[in-house]
């Protein structure tokens, strides 16, 4: 066996080891495309075999959907697919080249920068999504208000990343613990001060913080991380 | 004149009543796009001439960019349109089909509910899109790591809904004020619930309200108030 690439829910991982101990040997590669990685780091010392290679990836491709009938043959196309550095630089130089291979552009990172960088593009953006459609729903109960009807006007845009899978999100959640309780800290700290200028009608402070955040807007498109249309395009 | 639209942010309302009472008779019709109506009820006792007529309507359609460039034709083509219900009941009929004959759907509403259901689908979900791109850009600052390459993640959608017009927006949470304190307060609780989940991973709680979000996209689409395409339909 060449290359083996797990790509389950990160808390099946363990459940494999004994068969990959057994079937692999020193030629073989192992990779994966888990969202978090101090934890898989962890989980190499403590489970794989020390003549084995396991080195690191995360494609940061996918969306909502999950399961075989969603498979998209450009998934991976200019997507930027992260690779933990690895003491085998040979090993390391295969699965780089594997990624290319499907159109990736790679980027080298050490597993703790990983899970800081994504903890905020990510982690916490599905986090406050998932929150968010909670919140309606709590709403609808108590109000007894239908806002599915009228979720256009920004609700709908945080219900489809509240539809990812659960197990997936769970382990990433769970894994990537301390820094999302550093990122929620953070978050709710700047949500208090926003509830304090809308409460206040604190006018220069939330005109500033508001123009302030369209710059990311631009930057994004700029670095073509997401499409230039309105609305992404939707009709 | 026979119709007059307020179209501009609700702060200029206020500018528009001296030249209204001088050049409207009781035969003109003056509607509006306001996305809070409260507070324009008060407005049109304080400011409006008794034997005008102002008919509100809050159509469900724009983007995170504004200005005559991005004009589209098709912009209330089968949007909800909402309009409050008006005394005058004749002209009410006249602004619907107004409506109706650019493609909208029109729901007849109370100020009072108008401004509670749409501070959670919309006037919330845009505050807590400039919420988090501020606490992007915070951890930006203090880490000192490159985080809009890799918004690809989630981060991306967020932006799009931060880049809308700070005018426009900082009117609305200010009018909306009461609704709004209420809604963050509701999201906020709900986040601390998911902190506690993380931190202690209380597995079973967690699943179930990640579970539960899902349905309310399934909601959303079979309403027709999305695509179902997987990621917006974004290559």
């Amino acid at each position: 066996i060449d290359l083996v690439i797990l790509s389950t829910p990160m808390s099946e991982y363990p459940k494999f080891f004994s068969s990959l101990n057994k079937n692999l040997n020193h030629n073989s590669i192992i990779t994966d495309v888990g969202s978090t990685k101090k934890n898989l780091i962890s989980l190499k010392k403590k489970k794989l075999s020390k003549n084995l290679d396991w080195v690191m990836s995360h494609p940061i491709s996918g969306s909502e959907v999950s399961g075989p009938k969603y498979g998209n043959t450009n998934l991976f196309k200019n997507k930027w697919c992260i690779i933990i550095k690895d003491k085998n630089v040979l090993k390391q130089k295969k699965v780089e080249r594997f990624w290319k291979s499907l159109g990736s552009k790679i980027i080298i990172m050490n597993p703790d920068d990983h899970d800081k960088i994504f903890s905020v593009t990510s982690h916490l953006p599905h986090l406050i999504a998932y929150n968010l459609i909670k919140t309606a729903q709590d709403f609808q109960k108590k109000k007894n208000k239908n806002l599915i009807k009228f979720s256009a006007g920004g609700l709908r845009d945080f219900s489809r990343i509240a539809a990812s899978n659960e197990i997936m999100w769970r382990d990433i959640f769970f894994e990537n613990k301390t820094n999302m309780i550093e990122a929620i800290n953070l978050f709710m700290k700047n949500l208090k001060d926003f509830k304090k200028n809308i409460s206040k009608k604190e006018n220069s402070n939330i005109i500033k913080k508001l123009i302030n955040s369209k710059v990311v807007r631009k930057q994004i498109i700029s670095q073509k991380q997401d499409i230039s249309k309105p609305d992404f395009g939707r009709e």
